[in-house]
């Protein structure tokens, strides 16, 4: 409430053209906000507030906008404007940013860097994607053993304000190999003529670059860390994932399991910016897949045309036994699939957890099944072989849906595929196959069709 | 690979009774591995090793440690050590503990904490669950505006080693209403003899003791936090979150989500500690109440005995149909669902919302529905109103089975209702029950019935 209110009134001096009187009211604001305000504006009213910006901020706000914004800045100003932006902002930010804009923009970005910044951005350009290479920056702060507190807060003190983060310091030898860590806490709290060497945690933990980005973010958490050093594979320190990006990180890989999940192919971009278009080829090929999946149900439907010829009542049983049997599969298969994402479940677990879904299966399908056979006696009085085929079927199909909801992600994971993926929308095609088996199957014995 | 490695070093020394070496080896140990060690011991030798720990790793170590074996050690250690470690823990930590503590452990833990930390810890305890006040910590450094950095600094040497984070200090009058921030890096990069007040950043993000965990979270995102200072009504600070615990936050949050939307009451414990009957439980609502709405879908099908009773091949398009319309309205639920809780999509985008999902829902049907009708044309030559039926009806499902996913989640968000919980598991009764109409209404009118 209160933020809109003063953006409003950045608003109101820029239309008002009370151009003095809002670059000093700028100064006040935070720079999410200022990106806030400027991704409101159009095209050149937001150049002409970017350019009131002092250096330092104009960076920053620079790196919180949206990719469409920053390419038409990019376009709109000057080759040394945008090297010094480009020298200003975190290197993988920068990258980030290039990952998005098209080949000619990215292109001259390149041009406008300095010789080092633009090896360093090609470096980081070629890290895989979703790597713990492709989200640490290079801006950290590298210490010497041999250094006194004293001068290592000298050296902070010359060179943090490029840093994006100083509170951990990182100690390297002379071929740039991680000895330990050390955090401004620690400088604080020890005396200026003691040597880092002596203070220094050796026990770092860290991660080589080429590791997935989600087993950084579950070490960010185990150990609740603000930043983490990554090394390449000859052990040396190539640069440090921050908590900020780990925070995105996670919060991305949830809205993809998210996606996976409920049969879809996880988006680049949120939902608001995402085309019509792209939206729906995201959700047609599974869609497509689980259609046609789901024949097979009908041949299987078909082969029984005979039994539901002759009692009717059974087809009204079909949706019931199907869903049940889909939702009791996809609740056992969901929580196996988020305790793998958050790490608590392995695939070393599969019996134990195995065991359990079965245990839980049989509970649970015992109470529904009771619930639904004095449901059924009641409404049907004197069919008790037709209540009786129901209930069995019920019991059966929540428990062979719970186990499979079980194994399926598990076993995805020791193939290396996707538990998200294999597991979720698969269940319900395989769950409606099977229980409808044991439905008509049952009714043929029990009925005597 | 290499932590397993190490721990297991730890249980040789333990379980060959070198204990001495065993104490001396700790020291270079990680409080959180530590922890994980101290898990797999059993009950008197978690306490003979938890002795061995120096003071100041001891309280760490117990603030990771399960809530089970916390209550083994204090069931096992004096009043006296008892107290030491709650005076050194933080109150967050304290907290959570005592939360799950049964009541007379947690009588006798406040009994043995100092009168003004018993104070806190109430205080504390009072604050609604999943509240910005539930998830705080009341160890922050506080300074004065008309100190200098010289002074902040001796203040920060000098008691800084109880704070959960001194890197962003916050600024307080004498009623303790918040002025402003400070940064340890401001502090580094500013020369000692000015003031707080002329460095210190007035423009502060904050938040109240009553919001929600959620929101906090979405401000850390927004703002790339490390730590948010919280107000009570009067604008007082009373203590702050830093950004470990707003990572667990996230996790729990999306994880609850994800049960929610799989039909399950979300649970307190992860998996492998919840008990069997617990999950069951848990589960058994939901599956119960989708069960007798499904329930309602049989009897629209009793309604159309007849129909199937002359074509039962209409039966076997069954499962086709109610499966797309399911997955369809998921997809469409779950992209809101996602997009509100990660706060991209308000209720005020319903509009926008709903007529992007419309389109999506056209252009997907229309390709659905195509593909069905070339493949029943060709299965079944000479049977085109049939085939016109189920393209017809596949078609019209899809598109209100998007529709409805669209809207479901942003009209529960209107009416308070919690939208994970509301949207997911009912979208597929009420399309099964939308679709199961339209297909046979069509199929009665189309095919003569």
């Amino acid at each position: 409430m209160q933020e809109n209110l003063k953006l409003e009134e950045l608003s109101e001096l820029l239309n008002s053209r009370q151009l003095r009187k809002l670059k000093e009211v700028l100064t006040e604001f935070n720079e999410m906000d200022i990106a806030a305000f400027l991704e409101e504006q159009e095209a050149e009213k937001t150049v002409l507030v970017f350019r009131m910006l002092p250096k330092e901020t104009a960076s920053e706000v620079f790196a919180f906008l949206e990719v469409e914004k920053q390419e038409y800045i990019i376009n709109s100003i000057t080759d040394h404007e945008l090297g010094t932006i480009i020298e200003d902002l975190y290197v993988d930010d920068v990258v980030d940013m290039l990952e998005e804009l098209p080949a000619t923009v990215v292109k001259r970005v390149l041009q406008s860097a300095a010789p080092d910044t633009r090896k360093l951005i090609n470096q980081f350009l070629n890290y895989p994607e979703n790597s713990a290479g492709s989200i640490m920056t290079a801006e950290y702060a590298g210490l010497k053993k041999d250094m006194t507190v004293e001068q290592a807060f000298d050296y902070i003190r010359k060179h943090g304000v490029d840093k994006e983060t100083i509170y951990t310091c990182y100690v390297m030898n002379s071929k740039r190999m991680l000895e330990g860590v050390v955090t401004v806490k620690d400088l604080l709290m020890n005396p200026y003529e003691r040597f880092i060497g002596d203070i220094m945690d050796t026990n770092v933990i860290k991660a080589v670059t080429t590791e997935d980005q989600e087993e950084v973010a579950r070490r960010f958490r185990k150990y609740d860390l603000l930043s983490l050093p990554v090394v390449d594979h000859e052990d040396r320190l190539v640069g440090i994932v921050t908590v900020d990006d780990v925070v995105d990180v996670m919060e991305q890989e949830a809205t993809e399991d998210f996606e996976k999940m409920a049969a879809m192919i996880p988006s680049e971009k949120p939902y608001l910016k995402t085309s019509v278009f792209q939206l729906a080829k995201n959700r047609i090929v599974w869609l497509l897949v689980l259609m046609l999946s789901s024949m097979i149900t009908g041949g299987i439907l078909a082969k029984y045309e005979k039994a539901f010829a002759v009692i009717p009542l059974l087809v009204t049983f079909i949706p019931m036994l199907t869903d049940t049997g889909g939702n009791a599969g996809s609740q056992s298969s969901t929580m196996i699939i988020r305790g793998m994402a958050v790490g608590e479940i392995h695939t070393r677990d599969i019996f134990r957890v195995v065991w359990k879904e079965l245990k839980v299966a049989i509970l649970v399908g015992f109470v529904l099944g009771m619930v639904n056979y004095i449901r059924l006696i009641i409404l049907y009085p004197g069919k008790e072989m037709l209540c009786l085929t129901v209930m069995l079927s019920l019991m059966a199909t929540v428990i062979l849906a719970k186990t499979i909801g079980a194994m399926l992600p598990i076993g995805a994971k020791v193939f290396h595929m996707d538990p998200a993926i294999m597991a979720a929308p698969l269940i319900t095609t395989i769950v409606d196959a099977i229980s409808l088996i044991i439905y008509f199957q049952l009714a043929c014995s029990l009925l005597g069709l």
